[in-house]
């Protein structure tokens, strides 16, 4: 591990060229009074002043009608120096403010942060209607109240609930179910699933293809076996660009409420998550294994299949799980061991290397690097 | 490694909802009689009973008059309780059947099976044409027995070969040649290729493109390399969702008949896979990197470049192969290496800690853990 | 690590069918004069014979007018029998040529090779005009140079720059600036992004979608924070297929002039690249991470998020970083360390495996190994 920070200032490689909120990408609301912005929030703020807000920034640039907030604490130093109008933070840190700057004290200034901005930036609503340059097939169910893309291929049979979105060229197969205020991006293409309300599918995800079963022909060839279940997605779920999810063969795939899923992840078939899970980026989950509720996968960590985890069990980037995960066990490394564990075998294994260069007897770099 | 079954049960997130061969989604064919069925197996049932079944079902759902099968042993007390009609299992569990069920006994359960369920779920055909959607060259080349889905492209010279299928938005450049009874799936996109016959694209898959190749120009830049290769993939091979194959730089990427490559695989330029691999999802090939037959690279697994892997060796997830690899041996590990070093030397790191946590060396964990 | 040679010959899956420059796929120039080609790779060569050539191929297939090069100094041995008519080389390897054969010595053979390569197989030029099956808005600005393929998608305010194409089902969103010369592959998918001159995606891109930031409501679920960032890409470049790219959050995410990115890298929101970065395949870069110019992260590696990483610093293959890292340094391992003490590390345990094994403490491998 390295212990030294950066020794030399890196570039912004576009200086000043951050914003927030770019008008050509994003439609805004407002302005809005501090006391609407603290009901948003949930924050309750008795002798509010009559202030007027126009929207939100950071910390360091925030100006006198933005909002801003500060969730990480060590980057509290900032807060000595802002000059935005009201700040989001911590009920410990309100003593923190600047003269002047109004604190909007949370005991989860995060979530607060997410109602302000949204507030501020709702969602577009769908705009209802199906574009002419959509392949629609007549037996497909569409709600009046849906928007269909350009390009969108709806396939029969398929049904489409009450203000939900798809995105142009997204393919929806024959008998697919998708349910309310879903929003199913660009390109993204679903087929032998289910997916309940308010479900988001970001571009290029993959739904519902064959998984990876084959038996060998005895031949040295293999022998394709037909998968037979669907892919069933609860509600209120959100799944990242270009992730796949294989449905199931002999039984379905299935993703519980509110279940987060990062980019470029890969589910196989059978996998069944919980409510609330969180799957962070490239992180891979093999056929038939099953994850409780609020399973946290970190990015590029990889389990094997037919294993059960926990609920509320933690798995540590690019970890490597073999084996069943107890719940609210946090577990890294690969092969993985709960985390204390694998952090004194790292130790231990560098006093080992230690030692052995103390002692002379590691020889030289030459020797002990491998060739290459 | 944790030993520990997880110890809390995991719920179900949407109960009872598990359908095998939904009809919403799947054409099925039947009710077939025992005999028809253990022919399509390749079983040998003399004295076979008339009886019909109408599908397929796992061992816990299966009816009377359903087909179900056993293939791993740790599931075998399932047979017990089991009330499906007939049972596609190993010769030597057949004594383990209850009183009425059918066994039809088979050394490869897997493949018997597979051809069980594609008798009552065949693949259903091409439906011939081009759907008037879709974008076709004048100079392209498709025979009549092909279908073309909609908002497909298919560019200059290009050619699809009888009873191939072309998925909706899949986008053939010019020239590619694609074989007989191939199935292109949505989203996919092929340039500078040449396909077998019976190759099986799922949605998303990208062949062809540039490889990573540049140099750099002295002043902090870099050049691009023209990459004047093809991909060029044999017969009865299957890709996953998302790939990304690249084309070779200055020979050919090739795939040899019969691989099959998991989701979201990465081949850099100028790979080669010999007959009957098997490439695990999230893994990734480096330019140059030559894969000898029946090469199994299990998921997350990496491989460098210009490396030589012999025929049947193994290699295991998340693997990190710098070395060549010979024929039939397996490893893993990052750096890899064999199966059994790999696992002393875990185990040798595992005594190492418990012995300095034992002499009370190791400190507090505190200590151990490094600052985050 | 394997020492051994692979040692077993591995089939060619296809024998005999690399063609480079496949005239079904490539169009090329030709044939030029030795002068014209020593101009173009910059090579000074004052009494060239007038000699013609009309293409590029490797070392044991190049013919007597062909051009050929050796940038592998492992690969020299192929020199003594090539019949290519020219070989681009390093000066000291000029001696190693055959009788008949020119040298075309390069300090930087590849970058030589590059421009050669270019000039016989100069990229096609877009072909101005949109396609007629593409869905335009009407408020979108297109330079009457670009070409706009089959079933692209442009949207409203969206911009897009002189001699640049647009791939076929590309999406570009509304508010979408595309700067001049630049390439977007087929089914690339672009909001909420500013991109730079000569800007390469490749297919499959998805470029602009919502960061992974949510917060958890106290209740079990999840708000989703409006991401409300842009994705700004400087000049020159260039995206591989497949890869995501999130907007900021409440910044930019900004990737500098000339860095280069392999298929399947995902980064997240407010990340910073510096200019001249490469990114190999399968790597990940967690949110707000930033890094200096010049930085090379090798394949499957991963970043997490808020750090800094230094100009010119070298991350290893399926490296796990959880700390800034300085500039120029080399790190690899999981979790990352300086590249000498991971092979000290990786080398002493080997010795402590081995010295455990002679002294017959290990058990038998039945005992070593987990179950599983």
């Amino acid at each position: 591990m390295l212990m030294a920070e950066a020794d030399q200032p890196v570039a912004a490689p576009v200086p000043g060229s951050d914003w927030v909120g770019d008008p050509r990408f994003f439609a805004s609301t407002g302005p809005h009074t501090l006391t609407r912005i603290a009901d948003a929030a949930g924050i309750a703020l008795p002798d509010a002043p009559t202030r007027y807000f126009t929207g939100v920034g950071p910390l360091h640039t925030a100006g006198l009608d933005q909002v801003s907030f500060l969730d990480n604490p060590r980057y509290a130093d900032g807060l000595a120096t802002t000059r935005a109008g009201a700040v989001v933070l911590s009920p410990d840190l309100l003593a923190r403010l600047p003269d002047g700057c109004i604190g909007l004290p949370s005991a989860n200034p995060y979530l607060a942060w997410a109602r302000i901005c949204t507030l501020f930036f709702p969602p577009p609503p769908p705009r209802p209607g199906v574009h002419p340059s959509a392949v629609i097939d007549p037996a497909a169910t569409i709600d009046a109240s849906a928007e269909i893309g350009p390009l969108a291929v709806i396939g029969r049979g398929a049904s489409i609930g009450a203000d939900t979105r798809i995105g142009s060229h997204a393919c929806i197969g024959p008998g697919v179910a998708i349910g309310q205020g879903c929003d199913i991006g660009a390109h993204a293409c679903v087929s032998h699933a289910l997916l309940g309300n308010r479900v988001r599918l970001l571009p290029g995800v993959r739904i519902g293809q064959d998984g990876f079963g084959f038996a060998p022909d005895g031949q040295g060839g293999y022998v394709s076996v037909p998968q037979l279940g669907r892919v069933v997605i609860g509600d209120d779920v959100e799944i990242g660009a270009n992730v796949t999810i294989d449905r199931g063969s002999m039984r379905d795939t299935v993703i519980g409420d509110g279940t987060r899923i990062d980019n470029l992840v890969q589910l196989g078939h059978n996998v069944r998550l919980g409510r609330g899970c969180v799957l962070v980026s490239q992180c891979g989950i093999s056929g038939s294994t099953t994850l409780g509720d609020h399973v946290q996968v970190a990015g590029q960590a990889g389990l094997t299949g037919h294993l059960t985890v926990g609920s509320r069990a933690r798995i540590g980037a690019q970890a490597g799980v073999m084996e069943n995960v107890p719940a609210g066990v946090s577990i890294v490394g690969s092969p993985a061991q709960p985390v204390r564990e694998f952090f004194q075998h790292v130790m231990a294994l560098r006093r080992l290397a230690a030692r052995e260069l103390h002692r002379g007897r590691a020889g030289t770099a030459a020797e002990t690097e491998p060739n290459r």
